[in-house]
């Protein structure tokens, strides 16, 4: 298969589903859904929707049934780096090509838009799996799963640790909890979401647990390389801010050479971890696409 | 029945919920429980929760199985009070007679505890009703009618009015859209989600809106007149805020006495809104409670 053209055909659907939830509306104040559907709409690879997505398919899943999860994840993920961009926190003025969204419409509404995107995916959750193509039972695990990925034991524990280990001594334990919690539970809870849609036994949970912590901690490893190596123009943000802000990183802690080791080392043990499935093609070709990728 | 001991001990119980509910663990950074527990342990009056259990407990519900979406909506209601203290909103040192939670922690560490907040209420909901005492159905509406109340086309979008129409000509429509939403919002939840625990019908639950939609008001504009004439002590915060702000107030558009006299209006139709209940009385102290309180 032509996962390049998966990969676009997947983002657009993506992106169509959210710019349709994200309808502005005659309730909603103008300035907020602006905001909001500035930085959702601002373009990204879509990787965890993608994932999401992916692996519910991979078990047999409908699309239409995973989407609104996917979209979940991906407000939640949008959410996550908005408020991540603050002054207060990275101070960053540029993302996916764009102003950061408080440069664009100030810091008061960037802190809201944050807030209701994160909001606004328990909302579509909760709304979206009322008319039984989904039992309750599993709209509510999908519930559980993401606010823990999400929350004091997931994202922003990790996105806690970053900041307040920033500047200090390099610790790999560190580092690993860091990668883990801010950008690997969201993408454990995105693989692990769309399989719990098509029905995943726990067995095939447990193997698909096992290959997304392993893409989780190498595509964090990619990224913090392209920090280092990248071009500004293709990642649409500042490069060499990790190391200006003297950051932990897979980079500063274990070198490049190393830090690539290591990820290709991840995408291998990830892509061991599906020899249950039939036709795990799929989730292989994007596990290998993340270790290349160049934005 | 004695209102003043009822609110008391509910309180008390409300308190050790939160308290237990918020408990440090090995796997949550030390400093992120500390700020969550440093603003949702500061005291205040639990109206929000207090109200979700008396709504309940008048329908038969019981106290044990409302407390975990109780909780929920005072974690909420938090998380917006941390987020609008911050510099770039409302920049207010104070709340509930201590530093606010940014003076206290830091901006970074505020913003992250507000985010923790609000995505372990959804967090709390979805993870306490896994026993079967409580539908997953049911379940699954609670989320949707919290994270309704508090996002897009509530509490935030009230929020986001608020800010925008600050030092803005008063206008009667745009006041009454702020009121409704940034706090009306939630306590219209509280009430109808502590009914829906209790079993309420269709019926009862539109009694009971209708209800709290009125005691909301009232409660917002008792905040107002309080601003002016209210005691920094008792109140624990800064008073005369809103109109060295310039922000439109109940107090601003109407006067101090015709806004007291709108509050006992509001509170009288709430009151009348019930009389389809057997034993409304705890709900009715609590509404004549809102108005004379002077805290």
């Amino acid at each position: 298969m032509d996962i390049a053209k998966y990969l676009e055909d997947m983002k657009n659907m993506v992106n169509i589903a959210l710019d349709e939830y994200l309808r502005p509306k005659a309730d909603i104040p103008k300035i907020l859904i602006e905001a909001m559907r500035y930085s959702v709409l601002a373009g990204g690879k879509r990787l965890r929707p993608i994932l999401c997505l992916a692996s519910g398919q991979v078990l047999g899943g409908r699309i239409e049934t995973i989407l609104p999860v996917a979209c979940a994840i991906e407000l939640i993920h949008t959410y996550s780096l908005i408020h991540d961009d603050l002054p207060a926190i990275d101070n960053d003025d540029f993302r996916r090509g764009k102003l950061s969204n408080h440069k664009m419409f100030g810091e008061d509404m960037a802190i809201a838009a944050g807030d209701c995107l994160l909001t606004y995916a328990f909302e579509l959750i909760s709304s979206s799996y009322t008319d039984g193509k989904v039992r309750p039972e599993l709209a509510l695990r999908l519930v559980q799963e993401i606010s823990t990925a999400a929350g004091i034991t997931g994202m922003v524990a990790g996105q806690v640790v970053d900041i307040k280990s920033t500047s200090k001594e390099l610790d790999k334990n560190v580092l690993q909890y860091i990668h883990t919690h801010k950008t690997g539970a969201l993408i454990t809870a995105s693989v692990r979401t769309g399989a719990m849609v098509a029905g995943a036994t726990a067995q095939e949970l447990e193997a698909l647990t096992n290959y997304a912590k392993n893409i989780g901690l190498a595509f964090q490893i990619v990224d913090d390389l392209l920090d280092v190596v990248g071009d500004k123009k293709k990642l649409g943000k500042t490069v060499g801010k990790d190391s200006e802000q003297k950051k932990m990183t897979y980079v500063s802690v274990y070198g490049a050479r190393k830090a690539d080791q290591i990820a290709r080392q991840k995408i291998a043990a990830a892509n061991n971890s599906l020899s249950q499935f039939k036709e795990p093609d799929l989730l292989i070709q994007i596990a290998d696409f993340i270790v290349k990728r160049q934005s």
